[in-house]
């Protein structure tokens, strides 16, 4: 571990400081370059834009940047550590744009005093780029930044905590059930953790057909019930009209466990309790709510999966936040709506259950890949995930009517 | 003129729209990589970062980045045309950090309703940067604009248009007024024009010896004077006592003549005013307020400066702004204060006066460059700048007790 902490530490600190830079992508040796860079030549894209403003798209690098944005309130499972502590995981962020998706990508970390503070600098600065992923904010404050930004700006503003654990978990969630033979109407679920992750979790799996009364939402006082006067109004829109007020109480017949919340909460006997067939998806990260070990040695009929790399079935948010902005920002999106969620889900399952070539196979380490109990998932290293999301994406934002855009020829070809 | 138009536009849409990117520096192959890059190596420097503030400096990217920040209120010679239309200035100016200094630099176009409002927005984010340039932001509000995220912000804060200009504008004009054998101290100096740039020469050229009283400013409305009503707070520091109202009434005599206003300004009869041996920098871009065929045609015992690359004596920013910014972060100084610029003046003053190596006037493209009236300042293709610049503006830095760091080891050495 100590081994690992001073790899990272190196990692970040060479060959220089941090892991992004900015290049110059056209010629810039001589006066005669500059002249076109710079003044003289800069003037006439200068007017161009003026009198016709999407010209900004066609002479500046907008269309094809997404600012990484964070007021460092959540970082990772860490907490509130403050802007500065946040930046090396929106660099981080901003790498993991470019290596997927190529998108040029920078973080922007934000000093505030109250969330419209926020919301007012976010907006002021947002028609710098193409689209703005918010990250590492905390609950319930991430919902109204987010809801506020999406009001105001032209560009589509994504909370990747929220909506790209919820694209990512859904279609893992949905590839689960279909091989325990279960349907999303009926299967009884219980999420522990009611933060933003959670509630995006949730929210998106009833769009995607489960049952908001099948649902029983735990934080850390336990079953949100409709007696709670504790409850801020997203949790609310949870509350279930239940006697059951423990994690035991309500695990006991379930069929589908989230866990987004902390180390070692399931315990094997809450495991046991759980209906034939269920769906574990334990993504506290890096401990699991329950280890995949003792949940398969507990009972051999469970689909497990984790945030971790070193297990199978981990869901990972890279599988789709650059294709969902690749995507929206292929057709121009305004927004990054419902139906292009839904569409990254469905794109991400559906991938799962095709055959894995040779060279997806050697990305990612494995020998081989089959649709079933442990590859519910495609793997984070698939280069086969930005065609499909993307392409998925865009058309969804085409057919919704919030694409500028039409589809490009041959988009995702290759 | 048209096919600049063209080439100009072409150059800004292709290889790909804009001219900058983001990309990669560290490993991001493999999935081992990017345990470290992000998810669960990330974490590691956070935790530094959040016990140490300063680690920010050591684990990302900071450090080597500059913001190039506008409103688009007065974008080039062009006026007041918008955030949007002003993002290619601001693209091309990162690409010269770039260039130049090996800055990493991206620019953020804000929308704003009041001038709190705009620093409150820069102020918010500048912690995200290791310094600010600020860019086309109109008069007096870039003054008040300036002073404000100073005083707000904790990385060095530079309005360019102000004090890139004043600072190249100085070193050309003491190395004129040292050919021409005048003594700066005694020196008649008309500015024609009030702007941003026009006050903080002046204001520069004061500090470096000329006395206030001698200076005659003019705006539209003709020469400012104490008994005008009119005036901001800023042109009033150049009211001057006297009964003399139009360019005519002032350039009788003058030893200097900078103009920061507009094409053709200054005619050859008044030129002939001009006391013996006079100077001219006629800066109005691209046309000067007087052209210099014209002016030396009028009278051989002038020096001309412009602003443009076709002529000798080209006053350009990008002499100073990659290189105060270099010198700035390598010290890490807090702010950039009047030593700096002074130690910048100086040091651009100081390298015309050297052999000038047979690369550097390839680079120019000059058979040769020797100190005279030809050649009062170095070409911006002088790659020696760099080293000059950064390690005279870093020392001044450490001199003036605004530096966090020592001098690095062997600084520019090459």
């Amino acid at each position: 571990m100590t081994d690992l902490r001073q790899q990272a530490l190196d990692y970040h600190a060479y060959p220089t400081p941090g892991k992004i830079s900015v290049e110059i992508t056209t010629p810039a040796e001589t006066s005669v370059d500059l002249a076109l860079a710079y003044s003289p030549g800069v003037a006439e894209p200068v007017r161009e834009i003026a009198e016709n403003p999407d010209d900004v798209y066609k002479y500046t690098g907008k269309g094809n940047t997404v600012a990484v944005i964070s007021n460092g309130t959540a970082i990772l499972g860490l907490g509130n550590l403050g802007p500065m502590a946040s930046k090396p995981v929106m660099e981080g962020k901003a790498l993991l744009f470019k290596r997927f998706a190529n998108i040029n990508s920078f973080d922007i970390e934000v000093k505030h005093k109250t969330v419209e503070d926020f919301v007012n600098t976010v907006a002021n600065i947002a028609d710098s780029f193409g689209g703005i992923n918010l990250e590492d904010i905390k609950a319930p404050e991430c919902f109204v930044i987010e809801k506020a930004l999406i009001e105001r700006c032209k560009i589509p503003v994504f909370h990747d905590d929220q909506h790209g654990t919820a694209i990512v978990t859904c279609a893992g969630m949905l590839n689960a059930l279909d091989i325990q033979g279960k349907d999303i109407k009926q299967a009884n679920i219980v999420c522990l953790g009611a933060g933003a992750a959670a509630i995006a979790c949730m929210e998106l799996l009833i769009k995607c057909g489960a049952q908001r009364e099948k649902i029983y939402m735990l934080d850390t006082k336990g079953v949100i019930h409709t007696r709670r006067d504790d409850l801020n109004e997203y949790k609310k829109l949870f509350a279930n009209n239940t006697d059951k007020r423990t994690l035991e109480d309500v695990i006991a017949g379930a069929d589908v466990f989230v866990g987004v919340s902390g180390p070692d909460l399931l315990t094997a006997e809450q495991l046991k309790l759980m209906a034939p067939n269920p769906v574990v998806f334990a993504c506290s990260n890096p401990d699991p709510e329950i280890k995949p070990e003792i949940a398969l040695a507990t009972r051999d009929d469970v689909i497990i999966a984790t945030g971790r790399s070193d297990y199978p079935n981990q869901v990972n948010n890279v599988l789709c936040f650059p294709f969902i902005f690749r995507g929206a920002l292929d057709v121009r999106a305004r927004i990054i709506n419902d139906e292009m969620k839904i569409a990254a889900v469905h794109a991400i399952k559906d991938l799962a259950k095709e055959d894995v070539p040779a060279e997806v196979l050697a990305a990612s380490g494995d020998k081989s890949l089959t649709f079933g109990k442990d590859y519910i998932i495609p793997k984070p290293m698939d280069s086969r995930l930005c065609a499909k999301v993307a392409k998925a994406v865009a058309q969804a934002a085409i057919d919704s009517g919030v694409a500028a855009l039409e589809m490009p020829e041959n988009y995702m070809a290759d």
